[in-house]
């Protein structure tokens, strides 16, 4: 018996005029999932609470049975896994932009013109900082203008503000501690003399004399913001003896999966958006629920929520029914518990993540079947399964697995 | 964008059978709050937890977003606010009643004949004790035979039990510490000599003397009970950043307003009963709801409750009536997310609060508008809400205001 969490990223959404006062799920042809939800029982979720907007990173956590209030500390920890970085428990990661600063440090451009070449050897020369004795500087590039910056050593702590100023002409905030211990002094200290070595270093680099001899901006400082201790988290295996894999697009939800201890299966031409290769994602996700060394698996497809943030209901209606045919080759798998959800709502309407419910479903073997025969929002509302907690996730699965422990006699 | 909460205290039931087995809400005509609930989305709501019966100072603490296992310490604070009295936090307060006593101090009317008159004499008189050096001690009538004592100083603490015997025919309680503290001590030595000095000082006070030479029986001692230590509440604007108002009838809900730090908005003729002053309240309602200095806003009419606890099921059913006329006016008010509801049942076989669910009903742009069409306890339990709890009332409004912040990324 395997479970599965399969999370169609963002799908929960309100009614749309233009679409016949339907959300985008309930006016996609979904026949594989109304079949599933037919054959299955449905509800609605609260994510993490009712009317809270979740992160997708704090969303995933609470579905794989993390208390994010616990162990979210912000997203530097998670993008530094999802780009494969070797993270310990106890650094100090964040994300950062690569960014245009004019002489006298007032940011002109927070995305260095988007730029999207040489920003590995622009990483390599920032590896060479030395800020203080005890505390190693590690730092690498992601897509395009997006770096991460982890700080390893003693004495560090992530109590301490932003260096971003989140808006042009305006120069790096300077970082301050959040608290009155000297371990977040040490660290403000230290991503202030990142953040004006950064600005010495890359000046005159390489990458950015070429990028100013072709008329383009140069990235020639870094600014880390979304600070945060990598938790240590006990592995899913350690949790509940499950070996797991997460098939995910997105850095931040295979980082997400890394801090579980799941597997990482990577998908070759996975973008993240409607555009994504849905034929690929199809593929390794058939391929991994059929790999009989997982008990657990996490699927995550991106495009429905980067629709909703680009307000484009037509992409989010059709991106469904694009995953809706991966649906009808899981519905001809047995001996699986399949939970499928959003991991929250994100309205066309709002082009952001809602406190919204989302729409969920299950098949298994020996549900109570209600008698909801379409996947909606709303039809979901009157499923067998009222209105549970992105917490309970986990345990109702491991339930129907029949491999949870009695409590009590 | 504006949040309101309107209360219709008391208003949840059970099916009565002179009502052809429906309850005063399903029985009643309400074609505003029907169509508002055909328009919205309903559900059913446990204000504290299934089960629980709250009073309506601490289902109104929950609904505002505060934990009353927090911060709710007893009625007495509630009252003191609730009559104006200037209350700081640390202060001890204390409901009084005005009762009768023997020569022997054995109370022979627990409400002094119902005293209307003249207790602000009385309460002059026991302003001028002197119970410690370090005490202050204010005293403040309220209606008929109710007051409210307050007692300001260091080293006091509640934990103190109650001086009302509850019936005729005995002494007061002596009141007794019930931790080992020393304020504990102190408190109730202070409150036992309160009691005995009330009656040394009343016994022949002047309006005493009348009331006895017009064959009435005198106020010559006041017990208190329901002590609590006013409380420190972060206000909603500390919280949430919301400028905010409070339309109630009655001083509990007026001092739950206060302790959120809401402006609050006197009614005149409003007397909570079910012959209050609709249009009054009407009128103020619709004046506050357009008042643009206000974001947030906390409404509560009472009537309802009243006719419960006098098992007044007409009375009921034609107060709820009444209210329907309020709503058609908010019905065409745009910009508002209305959150309709009770704060708890009052069963007019049970004449006291109970523990069922109370329907609910939002009214807001961009919903997921469920199939119910009419308003009542038993039509709600089928709505797309599902089953919600008082402590997530909040956040679903500011959600649905879209002033939330993301929780991650």
């Amino acid at each position: 018996m395997k479970g599965i969490i399969l999370v169609i990223d963002g799908m929960g959404d309100r009614p749309i005029k233009e679409l016949n006062n339907k959300t985008p799920l309930e006016s996609a042809n979904t026949p594989n999932m109304d079949k599933m939800v037919e054959e299955g029982i449905t509800g609605i979720m609260d994510t993490i609470r009712p009317g809270v907007r979740p992160g997708s990173d704090t969303a995933h956590l609470t579905l794989l049975g993390y208390d994010p209030y616990e162990v979210y500390t912000g997203r530097g920890p998670i993008e530094a896994l999802g780009i494969d970085m070797d993270v310990n428990p106890g650094d100090i990661a964040f994300r950062c932009n690569f960014s245009t600063a004019d002489d006298n440090m007032i940011i002109t451009d927070r995305r260095a013109g988007r730029i999207q070449e040489g920003t590995d050897k622009i990483a390599d020369t920032i590896n060479t900082m030395n800020l203080a004795d005890d505390v190693e500087v590690i730092f690498k590039e992601s897509d395009g203008h997006r770096g991460v910056l982890i700080l390893r050593g003693e004495g560090l702590s992530d109590k301490i503000t932003d260096s971003d100023p989140k808006k042009e002409g305006k120069k790096p905030k300077t970082v301050k501690p959040l608290d009155d211990s000297p371990e977040a002094k040490k660290t403000a200290d230290i991503v202030n003399k990142f953040v004006e070595e950064s600005f010495r270093l890359l000046k005159n680099h390489p990458v950015n004399e070429k990028l100013i001899s072709e008329g383009k901006v140069p990235a020639n400082i870094v600014l880390p913001r979304g600070v945060g201790e990598v938790p240590h988290l006990k592995t899913l295996d350690e949790k509940f003896g499950f070996k797991s894999a997460c098939v995910a697009e997105t850095g931040l939800i295979q980082g997400i999966g890394k801090l579980a201890g799941m597997d990482i299966i990577k998908i070759p031409g996975a973008t993240g958006g409607i555009n994504t290769d849905i034929d690929s994602i199809h593929k390794h996700i058939i391929k991994t629920v059929k790999d009989d060394q997982y008990d657990f698996i996490l699927i995550n497809v991106d495009g429905a929520d980067e629709a909703g943030h680009d307000g484009d209901y037509l992409g989010k209606k059709g991106f469904i029914e694009k995953v809706d045919v991966i649906m009808g080759d899981l519905r001809e798998i047995d001996d699986i518990v399949l939970f499928v959800t959003a991991d929250h709502s994100t309205p066309v309407s709002v082009k952001d993540h809602s406190g919204d419910p989302v729409p969920v479903f299950i098949k298994a073997d020996g549900l109570r079947v209600d008698d909801i025969t379409e996947y909606g929002e709303r039809a979901a509302a009157k499923g067998g399964l009222c209105r549970i907690r992105g917490s309970d996730v986990m345990q109702i699965i491991r339930d129907l697995m029949g491999v949870t422990d009695k409590y009590g006699a």
